[in-house]
């Protein structure tokens, strides 16, 4: 593995043709912002570019980033963007993991899988190094790909909510917008926009939505009879383990999803107290330290009660 | 009345001393950041200066802004920020609505009530034209400065995420971070902080919501009651209109407040397809195409009636 710059990364992308690019499963806003915008960008430059991915683009996505025609081919070399294991390549890790020649991605994680890496861990999201790149392709940014880098900025910032974000971050956004970038429309879809199956059933979860050890951990469960209920489904709900940690005094917020199994998995989100990531790997998870995840093999009741059990260990 | 520039406002400013800075009542980030940014820069100048609201700033402002000790003196100069017409002043426009020399703001409806009218539409926010007329007072922004004018900034486009955000408000905040300003810690407190009492009456909220029209309006109903229920206060309900528009489909958001006397107050926020103001207007209010606000000598119940007929023939 060799870590490369701006310029180098611009160099060898110049130098080549038929180029595949990969974003991570599950895909989110900025590794589909930083694909689609290399991807515009690369075929600005009269090469052959396509943007792969494991997984279903969600609706709101392709409506933020717009639509993009792409050319078939046989790939010669393979770009993978926010990506940084290749387990987060999902199933076609299989075919691509080991033959990745390029990697733009902003975890300091990542774990140096590909021939090339262009790593910036001060990036809040990949697209500001995307974009870098792009400038030094010499390729000038226009409407669609502003609205994809945007995009990518602005849903790993949270709408530049997140400490992350940095004067640099900031003023990405702002030449983004003088370029075109439609910054309204793209934070009203993935900001206030909420379907009205998951209104119902955020609002089911707020109602249940209970306190422990004096109101410093606060949980919600959200159960499969939930979902018939309300006509929601899991991947609709990402939104719900930060209504858990907006509450005042609240240290750590859990929400616990049943299974389809019976099982369930728990999301864990703390402030800087207590640490998400010992919590999850006591049960098997892992994650951040604010942010985590674990499952069980149990109701939802159980793991609710050996969560807050442990909970009141670790709050003293 | 007589509209200034920038530079002409820090002429003014510069040649006058004992300035009281008056902000709009029921105090917002906007309003408070500016008072604050400018009330510190004069100070740094050298010159007597103290911000004056008819009512109690909330905590959390105090804790995005900071506090600041000001001087006791009778003023030569009043200034207004923010404050788009004099009824906005509420208790303290009987002593001061007809003595305001200069008035700094960003709301195209202002009534021109000031001698000296520095007013710019097109910011997102009172607080980026008083980080001009800072820049041009000569004075440098430190990082108490910065801190008030990024929460003004920031509170006033719901987090950089309202279609008012432009390249000069995303630029602006990146200079202000460059400056100290601490946006991590400011954007927790403004919009991932609820209170425990808030967040009780937003639960009932939500349970109480109604749909009319083919859900194209959501109405949100908070009476008195509600408020002895769970403890909490209009003044900590600032954040219940923005989740009326937030579901898929709905055009028109309502939320009507019972006030103590049987009164209530409706605020309005709506899409691009029916103007807010336009609605409020018809029953005697104001406000921007968005987001508005109107009062009603009825109960909730009447109101929401009258309101939703209306919402009829504006949807069609």
């Amino acid at each position: 593995m060799m870590r490369i710059n701006i310029k180098e990364c611009a160099d060898i992308l110049s130098n080549q043709d038929n180029i595949l690019i990969i974003t991570h499963a599950h895909p989110d806003g900025d590794t589909l912002g930083s694909g689609f915008a290399l991807c515009r960008a690369l075929l600005k430059l009269g090469k052959k570019a396509r943007v792969i991915c494991a997984d279903e683009i969600q609706t709101k996505y392709l409506n933020a980033i717009g639509e993009l025609e792409m050319p078939e081919f046989k790939e010669d070399f393979v770009v993978a963007v926010d990506v940084a294991t290749i387990n987060l390549l999902g199933d076609i890790a299989e075919s691509y993991g080991d033959k990745i020649d390029l990697c733009i991605d902003h975890h300091n994680s990542n774990t140096g899988y590909a021939k090339y890496t262009l790593l910036d861990g001060t990036a809040a999201a990949a697209c500001e190094t995307v974009m870098e790149v792009i400038k030094a392709l010499g390729v000038s940014i226009d409407k669609d790909i502003a609205n994809c880098l945007f995009t990518g900025i602005s849903t790993d910032t949270g709408c530049f909510r997140y400490a992350s974000t940095s004067a640099a971050t900031f003023k990405a956004a702002s030449e983004l917008v003088e370029l075109g970038a439609e910054n309204g429309k793209i934070n009203r879809i993935m900001f206030e926009t909420k379907t009205k199956t998951y209104a119902a059933i955020e609002r089911l979860a707020l109602e249940g939505m209970q306190f422990f050890l004096n109101d410093r951990v606060c949980v919600i469960t959200v159960t499969q009879d939930m979902y018939k209920q309300t006509g929601s489904q899991e991947s609709e709900t990402e939104a719900l383990p930060s209504l858990t940690r907006q509450i005042e005094g609240v240290e750590v917020g859990l929400t616990i999803r049943e299974k389809t199994n019976g099982e369930c998995k728990c999301s864990i989100r703390t402030f800087e107290r207590v640490d998400a990531s010992k919590l999850a790997a006591f049960f098997g998870g892992g994650g951040h330290s604010q942010a985590s995840a674990c499952r069980f093999e149990c109701s939802v009741e159980e793991a609710k009660k050996l969560l807050v059990e442990k909970c009141e260990e670790l709050l003293g």
